[in-house]
């Protein structure tokens, strides 16, 4: 259960909610807000009688949840949480699209795509300056460097910019540079960069992790969301399967529970969740018609040269003539 | 490689290919075709000097082939399999849309949601006679007298009718009362059934196992293919996750995979591909969407007294709506 | 709920039964067995009085059943059934090994290599007649010939002779000439072929599907048991999963949990299991150390020339070796 | 390729390797290792030709690697890696037993369970104090004072401690209190962490990732190694798998196919791994008839108050039993 509080409760009423909370024997966990504070409840084996907190002074109301996760899930927020970042609003009916290149390589690079991507329609600019990487020995992106560039980019093009954070430091530094900050796949339960990120006041795109259940993935956004951070976005890019015909595989099924389970707008990264170019055009416009939030799509005009993931880019011009019909299909599908 | 023997050659200029085949020290296997005979290579470790074969008699040309699928490839056939049955093409620009009920359970039942479905836009009626079941206690389905009932639904309107088959038996009961016949999951590697669905000269649909990869699903419908039915349709049915959240994950990405390995016709099950009723309609765009040439839905009227799989059943209103939706997002992604 | 007649019940006795679980609003299943015949209720959702049915004439006794599967679980079956063939018991305290060529190639590599295993200890001799293979172009097996082969063999050294079943027409081949019928991974979910080999009087050894849970094999198994035969043993074979370091998963931890689900022998084939020659000992050892009834390992002297799965195949030497350890282990790990 | 420095080489020899390898296209990294520094090359496509660097002064010897990971290779090192931590060696012929509690709850239950794994025969005592948990409202560990708890077990018992590290914070206070730093699953490509636990002079042990391929955690092991600790341990903890039957599947061949590609020791969870008390000894006795260097168990004299795991506890009397079964097993299994 959730208690909510009045938006001026006092502190006295807070503590006589969690009084109440322990004399029952179970456990208070106060929730900050964008609105007003809660309190959850744990421990509990069954159902509590909400009047025992309903009359209590400061009490808004109580919500019942019935899932692990509390602040992520529909009973707790009946509406879609959208996050507006430039001109872009994910969760509204309008598909959003996140482009550029999976690694900031050079000022060059980065500048040149940033237009192309702009005049081929995307709204949002990406560009990996922390990267992690499978082996020690391959690129790791150039680090605060790569923050800079990406901050011209926006300069110049007006696009606001995701780029990923890898660890405590990284966070601050992206949180500085960027307007959302990419929590990736292999972090996903790394909880104490979870908390950080919930502490922080900008919004955060959380990555499913490679092989994480829907209800792992909302339990790590429960992470974000309980330290005070409501502006979450997740994003499906595919999982680990026996299959080794594509890199991922994309479970856009889980676009479609997660719209009935969450109240949070859900990315789709088909590049990622395909690993090869000539799936990312069909698989972004699958991912537009069973209701993405946005897609997410790596760009390069020389993907021979790229330091990572080339293989998976698409060109600037493919990718305006995928914004296009991406545009028709979200109009159709609705 | 494969040597493709002119329309008019005679049994004498066979049996040259395959002496030469066997010379050098190779196996030959004959592959009855629709147009002509092939000459399938196998035991060859590189490539084989084409004219060594292309100076015979009777040999019109030789195919390279890389992949261990011969005749399912894209380099043995370049353009699109067109599969038609009744007024619906498989395979060709227009997304074809099959449903019906789960199961056939009674005759009322049938031609009652048999007229309902072809109101509501479908082409194609679905409908289980022989049912695999995990069970033994389970229904098992209505078998000959099933058949009889779709074939009377056909009658009445005028739906050409796909139904599944479980072995050699059924198999010849379906060929003689179906339009299609449907080869199931757990019997995608029942390489007796498939060899003998090859000698069939009717459409066939072959339904990807649990957790076949695409080369050992391609590999099975080798078996149908190499006995001389080309007419065959590859379905796409969810795989085997370790997420709980849907019965099965959904492979999208196989049907944009598919469409460059092979000449195939894919369609998409999102009935039996998620096992809930909410995400039927949403995958169902999703798979129109990144080019599946048809989709099959289970719909049921009275989805709470369905003998099998009635969670996953939407209704025929909402078929109605859904084929609408299809037919936009069919044009608009293009 | 299974209702156990009486060794001498009267038919009538039967019917009573029958019609008292009709009544009830269910059904009832006539489950033929070794001693007596049983019957098994489905569609009730809660514990059914058992009054109802002890009071009846020829009726012994009821026992409640909590799992999908009756006759597999150790509910309806406490003891481990043991299973005898030879001087081999699955089932009992010792540990049983299965050895031999993958496939019967030729009379004389299987006479050769069936001396050899016995001599290093076997009490099984194991050999591919028919064999289900992904590609139609791969060695299929030699068939009768190979039946009759191996049936020469076991004149010739004493050993009772294992070997697969892929249809009806091969199941009836099978049980002629050998003395237990293996059912493949692959026809797991074949539900005729399962009801076929449960109408045979000779043992039957199931492995497990690529990707079926412990719940659907013990369902498959469940197909045998139900049609009367209960001369049943299970094959842990290995699993599908995400890392190709192995050909497939050995799932050891299933042999610790069927211990406690069900009371039928469970073999291991470490060779299947893993694909590779230097993991056959190891997984070997591990196996008996947790339990297993047997272990059924890949033998070939010659495995560069092995028409099928040479990389799995250790040679006469090595079992001989292996048999020596197992031996220790088995009583190490009582 | 790595060029091995000799132990009394100068800075200058060093760059004149490093140069060398920049001139031929590559990129050259600095490996410190126990004995002396190597030079690791990457970037080429082919071999290079040790001659290049032989000839160069303070070379020792190059070694050609032909796996991605390079340190963590048996081309590396051929011979075993022995971790000593206290009595206990990983990676000797004798399998080290760790046991203990999931999480240190109080002073009292941990004393109490140290004493008591003790004299059931385990040599090192595991105990979380912090635990990463999917939770936010689960039990997150005592911290800080749990490690002190465990310092005073140490005292107490003699028993050296594995405890794990969440994050850089608690890394440097569990190097501090404890005598082999764990590396949990959920952070297995959590790269900052792996470079930081790299850097310390304290035996590590990384978890392997809940769907991590061989491949990705020994790159994991490569960020440690690559830092300069060698003092590094493997657990195989049981991957996601499609079964629910247990929490995890025990992959115990890759303890065996780990025992031919590296040279580090590996631990087995069978605890975790399984997620069921019944399971623990049968999956102990299977792990040591494979090779494992040590395993790993959860212990709780009263597990059904246990606020972490208990369900997969066993108490101490039930160790006690298994250590001696283990025991004889390891003889028989040599």
């Amino acid at each position: 259960m959730l208690i909510v509080m009045e938006k001026l409760h006092t502190a006295e009423n807070l503590e006589k909610v969690m009084q109440q909370v322990r004399e029952l024997g179970y456990r208070p966990h106060v929730i900050p807000g964008a609105q007003s504070v809660a309190v959850g409840i744990t421990g509990n084996l069954g159902p509590v009688p909400p009047e025992l907190f309903t009359t209590l002074t400061g009490v808004k109301e109580t919500i019942r949840v019935t899932k692990p996760y509390k602040l992520a899930g529909r009973e707790f927020r009946p509406r879609n949480t959208e996050v507006r970042v430039g001109n872009a609003v994910f969760g509204s009916e309008n598909l959003v699209v996140i482009a550029g290149p999976c690694a900031v390589e050079s000022r060059e690079q980065t500048l040149r795509i940033a237009s192309e991507v702009k005049a081929a329609g995307a709204q949002v600019l990406r560009g990996g300056a922390f990267k992690p990487r499978t082996s020690p020995y391959s690129f790791q992106g150039l680090g605060l460097e790569g923050l800079k560039i990406l901050a011209e980019a926006r300069r110049l093009t007006g696009l606001p910019v995701i780029t990923e954070a890898v660890d405590a430091e990284s966070l601050h530094l992206v949180a500085e540079y960027a307007d959302i900050v990419q929590i990736g796949a292999r972090n996903m339960q790394n909880f104490s960069l979870l908390s950080e990120a919930g502490r922080l006041r900008k919004p955060v795109m959380l990555k499913r992790g490679m092989s994480a259940t829907l209800e792992e993935w909302l339990m790590a956004a429960e992470y974000i969301l309980t330290e005070g951070n409501d502006q979450l976005i997740l994003c499906e890019r595919g999982v680990r399967s026996f299959d080794t015909a594509t890199r991922n595989m994309l479970d856009l099924g889980a676009v479609a529970v997660l719209a009935s389970l969450s109240h949070l707008p859900v990315v789709v990264d088909p590049s990622h969740g395909t690993g090869k170019r000539g799936l990312v055009a069909p698989m972004a416009k699958a991912a537009c018609a069973c209701g993405a939030a946005a897609v997410m799509v790596d760009v390069h005009d020389r993907p021979a040269e790229a330091l990572c993931d080339g293989p998976q880019a698409i060109s600037p011009a493919e990718l305006g003539s995928l914004v296009n019909s991406l545009r028709q299909i979200e109009t159709a599908a609705r």
